[in-house]
């Protein structure tokens, strides 16, 4: 005989489907669901359905939209894109306020080993953009490991040309972080993009 | 402007809802619910509906059932009742496969300081099966902690008198832990209840 009955069985394996969530805490969760009023777990449910139907990427950045566009292309100034992996990049960097330029998601970097090649990810996309537009800068805000370099430095060498200047974000020692601890990749890096004060 | 989109929004603060969910481990959920296919997320949500249409509470322990009355209650030695204070007790318990009785669960323990009280527990229905049944032993297995205590003591003061043995789970160091990293209360529970060898 099973621990569990056939639903909260079925909704403990779904919730194990989530990122990082194990047996015991897809347990938790379960629970959670059963104390819930038959409303609650219906919004719940429908907020899961709900995000499937209405969730689409913009045509122009490809990051999460509900329209044709999303809502920082329809109002940002396009002079600065910055150029992200992913949609949760764009959010990442949304909750700065601090930028205040447009983006591009590319959907993927170029990554050889698993077969993605620069035609895999919305590149072309990228120079249709600023092909089009007034574009000054790109910033490329991929991830500081091996195939977000490898991406930055292929849309360096195409976009440079373009008379557009191409920006990295910069590494080095985290902000709070200690000497002592960091770890000697990021410390020599910290080294050759020194500063001058 | 928000950093998310309305239906992501409204998805991140569902899962918010989650018992140990904060704002980041909820959107890291959100995402992955982004990226599975229609009907996976039609599955997940379908699951959370039917934990809610399908499970009942069994009418003779109070556990978890699709039906009337429980797998357990249906099939099992009815001699030794094990009484728990939730539904979760009885999977966690069950967990072990070594215990062969039924149980029953009081769903809560008398906590005066939060206004519960023993008529707000089902202690009568459990009073209603030993009077019934051919009841041997009842063992009390609620939260080592003070209302979990209370609630024993209280089971046992009522039970006893109908010539059912009462016993509660031993409390002790946690096999492979440290005496050197046991708590003060735990420790001397130990040395109270030490058993002869």
């Amino acid at each position: 005989m099973d621990i569990f009955i056939e639903p909260i069985g079925k909704l403990v394996n779904e919730f194990s489907k989530l990122p990082g969530v194990g047996k015991k805490t897809a347990q938790r969760y379960a629970y959670k669901i059963i104390d819930m009023d038959e409303s609650e777990a219906r919004a719940f449910a429908d907020a899961i359905i709900g995000v499937k139907r209405k969730v689409r990427y913009c045509k122009i950045c490809g990051n999460f939209t509900e329209e044709d566009t999303c809502g920082i292309c329809r109002t940002r100034d396009k002079e600065i894109i910055c150029v992200v992996k992913e949609p949760k990049d764009v959010a990442a960097i949304e909750k700065l306020r601090e930028f205040k330029g447009v983006y591009h998601v590319l959907h993927g970097v170029i990554d050889p080993l698993s077969g993605v090649g620069p035609n895999d990810i919305r590149i072309r996309e990228l120079l249709a953009r600023i092909n089009e537009g007034n574009v000054k800068e790109v910033i490329v805000a991929t991830n500081p490991d091996v195939s977000g370099d490898a991406t930055a430095m292929y849309i360096a060498k195409l976009v440079k040309p373009l008379d557009v200047t191409v920006t990295r974000l910069s590494r080095g020692i985290p902000v709070g972080s200690e000497i002592e601890f960091t770890d000697d990749v990021t410390l020599s890096r910290a080294f050759i993009e020194r500063n001058k004060l």
